[in-house]
């Protein structure tokens, strides 16, 4: 009889820039392989307010693309009100909440069930510095 | 004893515009009914990454003004570097990040449990093609 | 054995203001200890196109910034096509898009599994009357 799980790791990264895309992808697909559950939902979180997870292409123009339009609409900028505090991020909260900060993802047959194009992404506004990702497995192990 | 159990099905569309807002609800409400789950969560995505998932309301101004406001913060554009691949849809991947690829709803007494105004909706940017959307209900038989 | 479960209730708010953020990690993580699931996902949503819900810090000043910045992405004005049908809130719908209807948490330990900073916001843009927001955990008892 299938059993009702629920599987949970931790990812920490230190991205080398400010502002950087991470993919995700490979490092997810093992921890739902490691869980068991064949079927049910994969959840992904920043554990952080100013990053992202976000699904899209891995093609590089288009990261550019994303990166640049990110800092049209949520533009670094001295006078927000938040850097009155001594913050100088304020920014990358705004950039990360136009993204998102979670994801949910399906598992089917044991595996995400992602279309061809679709791969994970950490979006980083204010790296340099040790962030983790939770990544929650629940469903059904057979 | 209440069962847990997870329901999966696809649905695939083929737009007849480019960019077309396409009505969900009676799809995945059939489909919520069809799992025989009373009370859990509904996953809903496309399996694409140029197309997303909304919930919002049916009122056909709205909609235009949706889209509007979507080609104002994320326009057609002929410079985006992912169109030095020969692509012609960056601004496709932008208003489908903008509106987010995924959704969760929510199941109670074996329906969706939406509030009055609330419907779901694809958001497709790059149609005219075959585009397949999953839709995933994990949760409790009885 | 480990039970599987789903807890639902169901919050009232009713704001002073027509745009107004509440903070309602409390009241969640209240919900997510009565409920007694231990390891599992906790969806929180409006019941309503016009509010949304956020995960982001309590600075005070970060919060105005936030405002500031969705009404210059989306702002309130008088021509949407929306308004023709005698409603005066077009701008909401937008603003509650781009921070988008809901969200996910993780349980973990009988305990909403939030990084440091993260904090859940409701995010009200039509408000001065009764919003329901809808919280369900769905997850493992022990």
């Amino acid at each position: 009889m299938p059993e009702m799980k629920s599987h949970t790791e931790y990812i920490t990264l230190n991205t080398r820039n400010r502002y950087e895309m991470v993919h995700l992808t490979p490092q997810v697909e093992a921890i739902v392989k490691r869980s068991g559950i064949v079927d049910g939902l994969c959840f992904v979180s920043p554990m952080h307010i100013t990053a992202a997870i976000y699904v899209n292409d891995t093609e590089d123009g288009l990261i550019t693309d994303i990166a640049t339009w990110l800092e049209k609409l949520a533009p670094a900028w001295a006078g927000y009100k938040h850097h009155q505090t001594g913050e100088d991020n304020a920014d990358a909260h705004l950039k990360a909440l136009l993204l998102h900060h979670e994801t949910t993802l399906p598992v089917t047959s044991g595996r995400l069930d992602l279309g061809t194009w679709q791969r994970i992404f950490y979006a980083e506004f204010d790296g340099q510095r040790p962030k983790r990702i939770i990544v929650k497995v629940l469903g059904l192990t057979s």
